[in-house]
């Protein structure tokens, strides 16, 4: 599997393409064990935009209609980390939420791509965890805070460009146990659907990222949990979390 | 007056600091008409970090409750403009108002900074113009698309750091008429407040954004329209309204 994506490995930062085989990475001609590099992430997004509600299941979770249309939001560019970082637990919530989702990670500036031609500015897809203060998104109404927290924005490992993002296993798991399970294929409005509807608003540029929203079984994160975000034909987003001193 | 900013002068961009005096700018030994230059945004925020309901006569005039907390929101860095630049009507709305904000400019990277600091961490202020997709913004219920599309977020014309944030006099003047007019002393949460808190969720960094929020008086803009925004002691972010074609 070819990916694009960043890592440390013998005290160095490499970036680029690099083919995955069976806990291998080939990169540079080098075949390096996966367990010996540190995943750095993958792109360093000008914007990440979000998208609530974008499963039936988790609109249900939440007693919330389907919307008609995306509803989006934003999270800051310092939220993002790579695998393996940890997740900040801030003193100012209690309780704070994964949600796995899928990502996608844009090729190159663009302004109202069509459903047709999405493809064409995509690099590819990646894991993410949506991680959000839900007592603060509560309070606030607004999202922004409850989603903005240094750390609050795992991307990762890497980005994978072969794949239909429409039809792709997802699961979370906490400390072992699968948490949330479904498929891609569940979203009310799709990646191709997402970036057509993001791109007639805003302009978007290469390393842009779209969240596509979570499915259901949400839950809290305690001080000491290992979050991973699954998805088919991409791979494992591990961050484990910690409480603020 | 001191100020920082970035402006096009015979066919070159400049960036530094100035002096403003009499409708002239005195920049590397040469005095410059301000009329003869072109502003471009002062600085290039990675993020704008927004309030909302931050002037106790704004909250009655949409009937909400005055916040414990501040309410923050973000737009993206796309919709940055200048001082001179068209604001872009999108077709996707019918209803596109103006909103006269003062803007706080960071000077370095900060988090969790206090309200006796705060001043330290101040590159200074400028004017900004919350551009907002009115209709877009009520029926998502979150604010984000409606505050997002491109050219939403006049800033400028420069920065200006010697000021108490705290008493200055703002008005917008739409095609010439006041139409809102009012003191930063209104504000529910002052721009030292508001970098205390912003700076307590997420790092800040050098250029980011802190819009204060606007008074009462927002109002639409129609094809054609000059829409400005003037604070005591900075100076005026004047910028005119286009429709998408």
């Amino acid at each position: 599997m070819i990916a694009y994506g960043r890592f440390l490995f013998k005290g160095e930062i490499n970036e680029g393409y690099f083919d995955v085989q069976n806990e291998v990475i080939i990169f540079d001609g080098e075949r390096i064990p996966i367990k010996a590099v540190r995943f750095l992430p993958p792109v360093k997004p000008s914007k990440l935009i979000c998208v609530g509600v974008n499963y039936r299941d988790h609109a249900e979770e939440f007693g919330k209609d389907v919307p008609d249309e995306p509803i989006i939001f934003m999270k800051p560019d310092t939220a993002v980390i790579g695998d393996g970082d940890a997740i900040i637990l801030p003193n100012m919530s209690e309780r704070v939420d994964y949600e796995g989702e899928l990502a996608v990670v844009l090729a190159k500036k663009c302004k109202n791509v069509s459903y047709d031609d999405a493809k064409d500015y995509i690099l590819g897809y990646t894991c993410f965890n949506d991680v959000t203060a839900r007592d603060l998104q509560m309070k606030d109404g607004q999202w922004t805070r409850g989603k903005s927290f240094d750390t609050f924005a795992p991307l990762g490992p890497y980005v994978v460009s072969n794949l239909d993002p429409r039809n792709l296993e997802i699961k979370t798991y906490l400390n072992g146990r699968v948490v949330q399970a479904s498929n891609t294929s569940n979203m009310v409005f799709d990646a191709f659907r997402l970036l057509e509807f993001v791109s007639s608003i805003m302009t978007l540029k290469r390393g842009d990222v779209i969240a596509t929203g979570t499915p259901s079984g949400v839950g809290p994160l305690r001080d000491g949990d290992v979050v991973e975000v699954h998805i088919e034909g991409i791979g494992v987003l591990r961050n484990y979390a910690i409480n603020m001193k």
